[in-house]
């Protein structure tokens, strides 16, 4: 016996003023030369490791600073400052995503000539940061192979409003017994051309991918 | 070397006329003898299979009621209505929780004498559903430990703010070195006396304890 479903839509507008914000953000960016990439993606998907890769192999090239986003605790700063890189802790207590006025505000007293490379860390949260332009030049999402084989399904907006999707801890894909070629092909049904790269953050595998498609 | 980290807080306020209709659902739920759940947690960590197990194991005890919410899709419904339970599937589109409202509007045309027990899966997400009460008698929150090793601490208004504490797929902790009892303790220190269930949704274990811990 199969119990009945039904289907019920309900539509909200999560958007707003923050989209004129952005746009201050992102000429304030190209006045200071800053190249800014914001990365999201869900708790524990390896947004903090992966910055620590990249800063790790960007640090002698680029002058770096890494903004983390998180309800409470500087957690992911603290980590990502070890590598010499300054960071900028932004709390956002019950706020489950970063939007560009927060970005500006915590901006404020920055020096931004000092930077050539802003990594931003988004909230942990695969929904609300994508419908937030920060003012940065790309946003990447990380999914990771943990989250089990619907997660793109579930989420095809923030696969449209993103600029490349990360697939990371793909050195568990055996152990989760997860197929990466068809998570790949979910993701080409909702944008045939968007950029995927396949990455172990742990391991360091696609990392140098990943610099190729941020451009760096 | 390590760079310097600025800490910043933004407060915003995410809740309002929600809790009135919260209170308007609690009351609608009582007068039919419904006793209701409300299931929150992260993008994979295991809500819908722990809905299941529990349809498995209850299905005989209780008439079910499952109502999914997902931006998109009816994946989850269609899992659990598998196992001969009624579903209701709310898709959201662009909202990151379910909201008392639109749980009031889903059920608006369905007979709740029908039902005994209601369980509400939550849109996947760590943060914004703690926010939002249903009406529901118990919300809990599942955490996996494939969500890494701070996440309790990176959240603790969602402890706060939940009923219960579900430690999902612990047969993967030590694939994943993961010290369970370090996640445990970290609960405490945000609240000494919530029950906290260990749990592998995937063989069963802690099932039963769950089942004890919402009282049915």
């Amino acid at each position: 016996m199969t119990g009945k479903t039904i289907t019920i839509d309900v539509r909200q507008d999560l958007f707003g003023a923050n989209e004129e914000a952005a746009a201050i953000n992102a000429a304030v960016f190209r006045e200071h030369g800053n190249r800014v990439f914001d990365i999201m993606g869900s708790v524990g998907t390896g947004k903090t490791l992966l910055i620590e890769s990249l800063c790790e192999r960007l640090g002698d090239k680029y002058r770096i600073l890494m903004v983390a986003g998180d309800l409470a605790t500087s957690i992911d700063a603290d980590r990502v400052a070890q590598h010499g890189v300054d960071t900028l802790q932004i709390n956002t207590q019950t706020a489950c995503h970063l939007d560009a006025r927060m970005v500006r505000v915590a901006l404020r007293d920055v020096d931004l000539s000092k930077y050539d490379v802003i990594f931003i860390e988004n909230v942990g949260n695969l929904i609300c940061p994508a419908g937030y332009p920060l003012g940065a030049e790309k946003k990447i999402v990380i999914v990771s192979l943990t989250e089990g084989p619907y997660m793109i399904r579930k989420h095809p907006l923030t696969i449209k409003r993103c600029d490349a999707v990360v697939i990371n801890k793909i050195d568990l894909a055996e152990a989760l017994e997860i197929d990466v070629d068809a998570i790949e092909r979910d993701i080409r049904e909702i944008d045939a051309k968007i950029p995927v790269v396949r990455v172990s953050a742990k391991t360091g595998t696609g990392i140098d991918d990943l610099i190729q498609v941020l451009g760096l």
